[in-house]
Order: C-alpha cells, then sequence, then structure tokens
C-alpha cells in the first residue's frame, strides 16, 4: 500500500514555518506498516492541485492532503478534489451545526463564509474537528483513497490519532514498533563495541544508534504482521541490551535523566540540593521541570561569584586562591557546603568555564569538574567538553544528572 | 524566476525528521525575491528522482536537491542528475585532495568508497563542503539550474549561505527584507489597537503580528528593488511603531530578553541576583545563557522549600504562616532578602504555583507574585498564567526579566 502527503499552504513555500505536519503523518504511517513515497508541498492554487491530483492518482494508493480546508476563498482542498473526481459539493447539516455552536461557544457571530466549511464532496465520511471549524473528509474511490486534513498542526494531530490511524490500519497487514533505549556516561563507539555482534546479525528488530548531545540512544524496530505482537521480537534484545549495557541505559523512550532522577529519589526517600556554578540554574531548572519535584528537590545554589562560593557554600578562601574556582577542591568544598547548609541526603556541584571567555593557559574552555555525593564521601570527576556555552552547559548538566542518578545505586 | 526543492532522503518519509531543509532554502530565496512553487520529499531512489526531475525540469527555472551526496550506494544524487541531462561524470582533483586532507585530520584511512564524492557531472561548478566529505555543485542547462546540496543541515546552511545565495542573486530583480519587533508586556490586541491604522494602510512594508508564547512578534517586510535600500521604506514605520509602543518593544529580530537585561546591566554597570521558587532556576539559567552574564549576574537562590526562603532571605516565618509561600508579602521579602544578603544592585524574586499540583481553593495553578527592586523600593506584581507547568514557569521567567529590563530605566 503506497502513499503520499500533499501538504497546501504558501507559508510552506515561503519558508514560514517547517513541515512537521508531513513529519508527523509520516511517522504514524510507518508505524502501520504504509509506504509513504512522496511529500509534495504547493501553494493555495487550484490549478497546481489539481496537477498534483492528477500526478499522485496515478502512483498512489492513499493521497492524503493538509491545509485549505479554512473558510476563505484561498481555501480550496475540498472543491477541487471534488472537481477532479466529478462530484458535487453537498451541505452536511451535523457539521454545520456544529460550526454554528462554536462560534456561539466563543461569543461570536458566524460569517457566512463559514458555510463553506459544512459543503463536502458527495458520499465523504466526514471528520470532525476537535478543535477548530474545519472538518476533514475521507473519499473512496474506486483506485484510491483522498483523506483531507487540517492544517494547523493541533488539529490535524488530533484528527489523525482519532479517526484516520484507526480507519488506515484496515490498509495495513503488518505494523512497525519501535523502542528506544537511552544511555548516558557511555560514547557511541563503546555502546557499538558492546553489541557489535547483534548490530551486525540482527534484523528483526533492526538497531540502530544515534548519538546525540551526552547521550547515545539505541532504537529498535520490529516489523510484525498484524495481530502479532511486536514484543515478542523486541522484549528479549532489549533484555540482552541491558545486561551488557547494565545501569549506563537510564531510561526508555521519551524519559529523562531529571525525570529518572527525581523518580528515583523519591522512590528511595532521598531529597537533593545542587551548588551550581557554570551551569548558572540549568540543573535546577531541569529537575524542576517534573511534576513533584519538590518532593525531592530542596534547594538550589547559583554561586556565580567567589563571595557566594564562600559565604553560602563554605568554599574555603584559601582553596580559591590557590586552587582556582575551577578546581576539583573547590567542586568537593562547595558539595559539601551544600550537605552542611542543608538537609539534603545528596548533593551535586558543578564549577568549570562554559566559555567564550574565562579560559587560562592551564584551564581551557569546556573544563568541567562535577562533584555528587552524600555525608563525608563526595566523588569529582574532571570533564572536557567541546562546543559553545550552551552546549557546554548541557553537557555539563546532563553528566552531573547522570552521575547522581548512578550514585543513588549505591546509598 | 520559478524555483522548486526535491529533497531526498528515507529518514524524511519515514517521519524520523522534520524537512527543516526545505524551510531554511525556501526562507532564503523568498529574501531575494525568488518564488518557491514546490517541496518534494522522495526516497534513495533512482527511477523516482529521474521522474521528479522530469516533472520538475519543466515547471521550474532552478531546481534546488538536497541529500543524496554521501559515499554510499544509497546515495546518488549527482549520477542520477547527470544521466538526466546526458553528462559524463568527471573526477575534480581538488575534491579528492580535500576529501583526503579531510581523512587525513580526523586520523582515519579513507575508503576507497569516498572518492566516488569527488566525481561530478562535466562542467559543473563544485561547491566546497566546510564541515563534511561531500561537495554541492550547480550546472546550468540551457533552460534550467541545478543546485545540488548536501543533506545535513549544518553542511548544507554553510554551503548555501557562502556560494548559493551569491550566485542566485543574479537571478533576482528584486528582494525582501523584514525585521522583527520584539514585545513583551502589552498583549497582541493592544498591540493591533495601537497600530491599526498602519496595519490597515500599509503594503510596502507590509506589518504582520504573531503572538507567541509571552511575547508579541511585529514583522515589517519590504520588497524593493534590486540595488534599493530596503532600510528606506522599512525605519520610517519602524520609528512610528516604535515612537507609539516606546519601551514595550524590548529588541530586534533574534534579541532575547535575557540579552537585552544583561546588556542593559552592563551599560549602566548595575548587577543584579535572583531569587526563584516556581520557576526553579530558569531565570538564572537563561541570564547565565549570555555571554559575559558575570559582570552583571551575581547569584541565584532556588529557595524550593519555605525553610530555605527563610534561612538564605530571611523571609519572616509568620509572613509564610499567615499569607502562604505565594503570596505578594513572601514575594516582596524574598526581594528584599537578596538584597539583604548580596551585593546586588538590582533584585527579582518569583513565587508561584506552577502546577499541575499545589493549587488551593484561593490559589490556582498559574498564580505567580513578580518582585522586582533595589533598596527599599520594591515592586510586586501579582500575575496569572494559564497553560501547563512548563508554560508558567516560562511565561513568569519573560514577565520577570521584561519587568527587570523596564525597572533599569528608572534608577
Amino acid at each position: 500500500m503506497k502513499a503520499e502527503i500533499i501538504n497546501i499552504g504558501s507559508e510552506l513555500l515561503l519558508g514560514q514555518i517547517a513541515n512537521t505536519n508531513a513529519q508527523y503523518i509520516s511517522e504514524q504511517l510507518a508505524k502501520i506498516g504504509i509506504d509513504v513515497y512522496y511529500h509534495t508541498v504547493i501553494g493555495d492554487n487550484k490549478d497546481r492541485l489539481l496537477e498534483m491530483l492528477k500526478i499522485a492518482s496515478k502512483r498512489s494508493d492513499i493521497i492524503i492532503t493538509t491545509g485549505g480546508l479554512g473558510p476563505t476563498m484561498d481555501d480550496l482542498t475540498k472543491e477541487t478534489i471534488a472537481e477532479f473526481l466529478r462530484l458535487d459539493m453537498v451541505l452536511d447539516k451535523v457539521s454545520l451545526d456544529k460550526i454554528e455552536h462554536y462560534f456561539q461557544k466563543t461569543k461570536r457571530d458566524m460569517p457566512n463564509k463559514n458555510i463553506k466549511q459544512a459543503l463536502f464532496p458527495k458520499d465523504a465520511k466526514i471528520l470532525p474537528n476537535q478543535f477548530g471549524t474545519a472538518p476533514g473528509a475521507i473519499i473512496e474511490d474506486k483506485n484510491n483513497t483522498y483523506i483531507m486534513l487540517p492544517g494547523p498542526p493541533h488539529e490535524l494531530i488530533y484528527m489523525f490519532d482519532t479517526y484516520v490511524y484507526p480507519y488506515l490500519k484496515k490498509y495495513s497487514n503488518h505494523i512497525i514498533y519501535s523502542r528506544v533505549l537511552k544511555v548516558c556516561g557511555m560514547g557511541e563507539s563503546t555502546v557499538e563495541e558492546k553489541i557489535k555482534d547483534l548490530l551486525t546479525e540482527q534484523d528483526n528488530p533492526t538497531i540502530a544508534l544515534l548519538a546525540t548531545q551526552g547521550e547515545v540512544l539505541i532504537r529498535l524496530t520490529a516489523k510484525v504482521e498484524k495481530n502479532i505482537d511486536p514484543g515478542k521480537f523486541i522484549y528479549p534484545i532489549e533484555h540482552e541490551i541491558k545486561k551488557r549495557l547494565g545501569d549506563f541505559i537510564y531510561g526508555i523512550d521519551n524519559q529523562t535523566l531529571e525525570e529518572v532522577l527525581i523518580k528515583r529519589l523519591i522512590e528511595k526517600n532521598k531529597t537533593i540540593a545542587v551548588a551550581e556554578s557554570c551551569t548558572g540554574g540549568l540543573i535546577s531548572n531541569l529537575l524542576t521541570n517534573i511534576p513533584n519535584a519538590s518532593q525531592a528537590f530542596i534547594e538550589g545554589f547559583i554561586t556565580y561569584s567567589n563571595e557566594a562560593k564562600i559565604k553560602r557554600l563554605g568554599v574555603n578562601p584559601s582553596t580559591l586562591k590557590k586552587w582556582g574556582a575551577v578546581s576539583k577542591k573547590t567542586a568537593a568544598e562547595m558539595a559539601k557546603g551544600v550537605l552542611n547548609t542543608t538537609n539534603a541526603d545528596i548533593a551535586i556541584a558543578v564549577t568549570g568555564i562554559a566559555g567564550p571567555g574565562g579560559a587560562t593557559s592551564t584551564k581551557p574552555v569546556g573544563l568541567v569538574y562535577i562533584a555528587v555525593g552524600s555525608g563525608e564521601q563526595i566523588n569529582v570527576d574532571e570533564c572536557h567538553f567541546t562546543g559553545d556555552r550552551l552546549r557546554i552547559k548541557n553537557l555539563t548538566a546532563k553528566t552531573a544528572l547522570d552521575k547522581a542518578r548512578r550514585y543513588l545505586n549505591f546509598i
């Protein structure tokens, strides 16, 4: 079964927005094993849409359009498809009522032009729009299926998930299921080395590695016949990879390091406090993005200046003088200071040079010390990161969160 | 002059990435007045590319491809275009040297398959690749111009900006120039009201409003003949809008609130310190994203717990008991505490309910107090934000940064 997507909208051709609709639909179709061979973007132009329908109807079974369902003169997707298929446009009373109701709800009069949104090609299956006035539609011709969706992404996603995905499943004879194992603290080449045999031998699921900022993602993708549980293929391999990489795998799919750390802290009934120099609040910000963070996160210190390090955390002025603010000893004293001045069970402290300024002959941009510990036991790592200021802040934060996450296993 | 873009890559059709290359190129072409009528995405497939070249060469003058310039068997953009135009593939010694050098630099042997990347259709103009081994190419046929660019966005953007944009300017007889005025602290409808006459009367530049999270963007777009200064059209209108909106306009184009605030602080030789409850470090993180932030930003306190508010900032326990942590009085005492315990000239303090938990019958999610001040003078605003946790954190941070920015005018 071949599908193609036609996205209609001048804002795409002017580069004002990226075509995330095509991405979303393609991703969903891939899951149910429907192949997408083309994306085409055209403007709000009847002749070009007619021309595209001619081309698309010959090469694809399923044609999905986005956009052009609005109330203005420019919006002509339904009308053009009706013309192409030689179908009349028919008023749908139910849709008209809904559109009228939508305007009543928002306390406005419905302009006459909106009546257009309740007109559909004859015999179309109508797809209600939860978030706007533009219903979608499906028409089955003897050769092709035409699916018309609205342009605004949140309207499209809801409509696709609710009506189109279940509808298209009937065309699918297999499904594709992916799971992503997220790795922190181990480089891509080491991960590759450890699972090399699986990478070359496996074809269902396939295994792909992707290195991102401070992390490696391992994507397992299984293709199975409809009604077969893809877990049967995925889980044994996932289990084997987990056995080999152990706790370097911190999460699955969309989980984040901060989410996993907060969850583990709450489970273990432990609290955390953070002292940040070069990250300037990023670590605390990430942790407090997680709902219920307040159950585990007590307090953060952004001790940017030396004075703050001394006054808030009790860092010894002679340590700063002898070793500098960016040093193993300062990081350790910052962490100890956090533990002394708060009730937290665990402390994170980071100090480093995020750049672009601040480097010296012995301390380059990217040099960072990360301390994690509790009680008398503080571990400090020296890290050398590359990249710009934001990247160095981000790598520092990720490494610190990961270090704290793994530290929790031992207390 | 009509252009179209053909993006080649299965990862696009699988929905693994959004087509940001098409967006970038379209945006740049719009600036020089070259109309883009189509984007087409196809997979790494020779027959489908040949078919697309046939279609595209009939309807467009300029055809820009992205992707398919790599060293593998799958990569066949140059070969296919050569076949379509009946041109031989020729080895370019300069490119081969560069590719070999690239491998030497990264201390690897060049695989034989990479030789392919130094082969080009005869008489092609070669576009060096600053960041990878895949050079691009331009071929001028009697009817069309074909421009081949690599797929990785950072390679493409550099190559486009350096070689393609200047090259294409010759096809352009007018340029389109945009400037964005960034507004904070005033809603979209108020902005619209204040410049209503300009919005309806102006057509060069056109004026468009866009509301984003906590900000309103006013985009001025002028279309002028090549060699005419578009500033002549833009600046008088920009001046008029600035006169009407005054200091609600905080910046131009890509400037951020935090960048403008740090700049103004440094100019005025003032320092700032921040106490954050509901934003959990976000405000400090934004400020320290700016290089040289340390010249103005002294210290941050993330006083998430009541204990921290009392111990670090001297908030009165009876204030917390009587009014609660989320109250005007607590916000004011937090700001005062920051000023008392640091040397900062200006303090920001925020306390609120970011949700999803934490609301009470009188204090809903989204209730936030923002205090800004210096010396004995502290101003506190009560804000009511809507949305999820991240949105409320973000709106709080933006509002606080903007309040501090405007406060600076009066000290």
